[in-house]
């Protein structure tokens, strides 16, 4: 029986979502021992997103497959969160015959935080790019919004070859909220697919552009020379969310 | 000259804000190593408020003396979060000629964060006490309107002999947000002054109202006592953060 799950992690003491030699310590190594400490049985973990390393998720979704589970599922989510460490939860677990997380997926979002601020702030540690430089959020709007559409985002990710660089993004925003000393910044995307980096090359192009580095005319020619030597450094991975992943269900 | 400064630190990786015997973590022993790596003067950080083992600071005050810095503030605040580790910033600091942060103090303001939901959220480890109960919200905010205002405070703090328990609370409310998967709950309690523990033995009591595990009658007859012994278990720290300390300025 094959089984679905949402999960969410603090990613910051992983190497990423996907297993890899050795015993390097990934989200994907830590659920598979989780199942087998329950249930006896090497499963193999999909996912609909690989994160990277320090990116963390609030809703990645997850499949795999049981031959003995006799329980249901509502046992196995509190068999599954017992066996899980605590940067690590699993919910919504259910049957799924036939369920591809990949492949199902029509859509995936994710969220990118800043912190502009004089001073770094502890309780964002891990959770927000720090950055000391004002922001101008009107021309980050601006090009945030030129990104929304069907467009070829070769600018912002390399492809393994032969696969095509065109994505489509329904979502492309920032959100901000003012703090004590500054203000917090959120940048939303969601898109049928991304390309690996992607979210992490848009967001420190954007940045660039609120830092006044590169002007909106700038920001245009990289985004439409379609070429990955044209992309800024991208943003720190631990201010990266997986927030959800949308299915037709 | 005396120094004044505003802190926020993430308290988990920390034995409490004061000095300890021997080398145990401590954020006074972390903020005096700084100030004596950069200045090379020992000097005794004094704060507004003392808080345990793994609670956090947004807003927490301090004072400390300096006899030979004669770079300004401004210099002191950036060698200063250079000397910190990332687990503690230091902001808006200022010469301030005899101020005490303890005794100059008018009020605190504390907030707690709970997580109401089945599974845990691995993004607010350390943040949120995790609660899998249902909580009602009507007679939690019932019984904490009953804190607001001058009372013997006993029931909540075991004072030093011949200290009184008698304390003012202007600010007791809960703020609830849906999530995905349950909700939010934030206490925010605002006094001139509070005892050893208080906040977290009320957040405490005040949860096994939501629980429905007491009433609020049985709430308020325990409150009236004024005997520690009719104390609820209290909350775990890590839901607990200082938010801000007021003077007159």
């Amino acid at each position: 029986m094959r089984y679905r799950a949402t999960l969410a992690y603090d990613g910051s003491a992983y190497w990423g979502f996907q297993r890899q030699a050795g015993d390097a310590p990934t989200i994907q190594a830590a659920v598979e021992a989780a199942i087998s400490r329950i249930t006896g049985e090497q499963s193999n973990v999909i996912a609909a997103g690989r994160t990277d390393t320090g990116v963390h998720a609030s809703g990645q979704v997850i499949a795999f497959d049981l031959e003995g589970w006799r329980h249901g599922a509502t046992t196995l989510t509190k068999a599954l969160n017992s066996a899980l460490p605590d940067d690590i939860s699993a919910r919504d677990i259910r049957e799924a015959p036939g369920f591809h997380p990949r492949y199902d997926a029509i859509s995936r979002r994710y969220v990118y935080t800043v912190l502009q601020a004089e001073v770094r702030d502890p309780l964002l540690w891990k959770r927000a790019w720090w950055l000391e430089h004002p922001l101008q959020l009107a021309p980050m709007q601006q090009a945030a919004a030129l990104l929304a559409g069907t467009h070829d985002f070769a600018t912002f990710g390399q492809p393994p070859q032969g696969v095509n660089t065109v994505r489509t993004v329904t979502v492309s925003r920032w959100t901000e909220a003012p703090t004590e000393t500054g203000s917090l910044l959120w940048y939303t995307v969601e898109a049928n697919a991304f390309l690996h980096h992607q979210v992490r090359r848009m967001v420190g192009m954007l940045i660039d552009v609120g830092r006044g580095w590169l002007t909106n005319a700038d920001f245009e020619t990289r985004f439409r020379s379609a070429d990955l030597k044209q992309a800024r450094r991208a943003a720190p991975p631990h201010g990266l969310i997986l927030e959800a992943v949308r299915y037709h269900d």
